[in-house]
């Protein structure tokens, strides 16, 4: 009989420190191309308008392949309800048996994100982070601290939004986690006073640029999940010592990448898969001179992952 | 909250009769160009063996959009599962909620086939059938034979297989839900004496050739779910005055049609889709001398319209 988990349960499942071992393993698998993950498939809805993204895959001689469902409707605030929502399906690799849904509203696609941004953190930001900045005070923005304080010392952490409101309520969700941060609406202080950066925002006009970047930084940027988005000025990524992406192919189509090389600024081949650099197969960061970025944009087998772990705890 | 239903409380609440209807309705929705479905997404396993399809899609303007799982894993009889297994999604088209989980085990997918040949024998039989044949007595020769009997008289089917053992099982399972049948392993003899045949097959090498054909028949095919099976000899769709498909661009592909058209013997100009010809947009039979043929590949808004009808009987 196939079990059904709610948000609420599967919000206290997941132990973060071992995610983040977990997602880091499976950027390794997926570089040494032992993950199966075909193209995503999308449904589109005009009124109300909304979008579907399928996503599914499996690790080759794993136990499970997972099928994630997610959805963004726009309209659905004026309903009272939550824009993105999501699910995941988890099956035994061996037989096909629906093992569990897991009813996450998204969270779980949330949580790997984080952890893959703990991932990049920790493989490329430079060996002293006195203070790390966050861009962006959304949801992602605050999953993003969630994991990082787990590889990184987080005791001096500035956040950056537009919104001053945004800010305060950032900064009180978070202390009600026990995590305290500063605030600024000023982009070039976190650039200038963080040896760690994180942007987590939907843009499309680049928020940082050359000029911002100093000497021994490490950047993430993970809010270009789609075509059109972009976070970092390409010549950020031109300028960078390292430019590492959790999958090459996807980040030349979509994420930070793209406009870089399209702009001629980044030459592909300079591009390190994550999982390459983490498996020792391609160079990092050899300093704490050095400019490095990760350009995140979001692989399958972070969901196959995080489903695993989460079936698992529920169940153990 | 989403409900899960399993498949017993599903296989008790779809009324057939109904469903007939709502996948005609949905068929004249396909070739109207109303329906979204995409390709379908497939995951291929080794060791174990293994194949996954994920079908998914929605009626423009419907109430729902569904995601199907279905999963073939060709040695579970050995670990005493079923070979096949399968779920239903659905959820709400204006936000994306997931209203229920339809632990349908692959019930609906057999059933929504089952409507669709009923479809295409009230679209195209001739005007009195005396004499009905299921070739085939697996699993959907039966639901088949169970759809059939709510739009044409089935006083008289006979049911072939090359397996007398089968035949048996086949006859006394349907007589357990009052439907009586005979049965034969001679395939001549259903094709001399039957006005609508159905074939249900798996098999690679044509069984029904053009010189079994007799005036007036209507032959529905849909064994042919994949590239390579075949059950009727590419000069039946020759000799056919009617050759009607579900989805004509999935039957150039993989149905009936595809090797007839290969082997140049049909001109894909001549094929109609059922949808067109039950909205009266294309031809079908005209007279009772004539020879149709319904080339049926799988569609998957036949998905949507059961699930929906599904999960409307539950939640009604």
């Amino acid at each position: 009989m196939t079990a059904v988990y709610e948000a609420e349960e599967i919000e206290r499942s997941v132990d973060p420190v071992a995610l983040i071992d977990a997602v880091a393993d499976g950027f390794v698998r997926f570089s040494a191309g032992d993950v199966v993950v075909p193209p995503v498939g999308l449904l589109h809805f005009e009124d109300p308008p909304g979008d579907v993204h399928i996503k599914y895959g499996y690790v080759e001689g794993g136990d499970i392949y997972v099928v994630k469902v997610a959805s963004g409707f726009y309209h659905n605030p004026s309903r009272g309800l939550p824009t993105n929502d999501g699910s995941m399906l988890v099956y035994r690799q061996a037989t096909g048996e629906l093992l569990a849904v897991l009813l996450d509203r998204g969270y779980l696609t949330e949580l790997r994100t984080g952890a893959a941004g703990a991932v990049a953190a920790r493989a490329l930001a430079p060996s002293r982070v006195e203070r790390s900045g966050i861009v962006g005070a959304g949801v992602q923005g605050r999953f993003q601290l969630r994991m990082l304080r787990h590889v990184i010392s987080c005791d001096d952490v500035v956040v950056w939004s537009r919104s001053s409101d945004r800010l305060d309520t950032y900064r009180t969700d978070m202390a009600a986690e026990g995590v305290l941060v500063s605030t600024t609406t000023d982009l070039a202080e976190v650039m200038a006073t963080c040896d760690l950066v994180v942007t987590a925002t939907p843009t499309r006009e680049p928020l940082i640029t050359v000029d911002m970047v100093r000497p021994g930084q490490h950047i993430t940027a993970l809010g270009s999940d789609n075509v059109g988005k972009q976070e970092l000025d390409s010549l950020v990524l031109s300028r960078a010592d390292v430019v590492a992406a959790d999958s090459r192919s996807q980040a030349f189509h979509h994420g930070e990448c793209a406009p870089a090389i399209a702009a001629g600024v980044l030459d592909p081949e300079r591009v390190v898969e994550l999982g390459s650099l983490l498996a020792d197969d391609a160079p990092g960061r050899v300093d704490d001179g050095q400019v490095t970025v990760a350009d995140l944009t979001g692989v399958a087998v972070q969901d196959v992952v995080v489903a695993e772990m989460a079936y698992l705890a529920l169940t153990g």
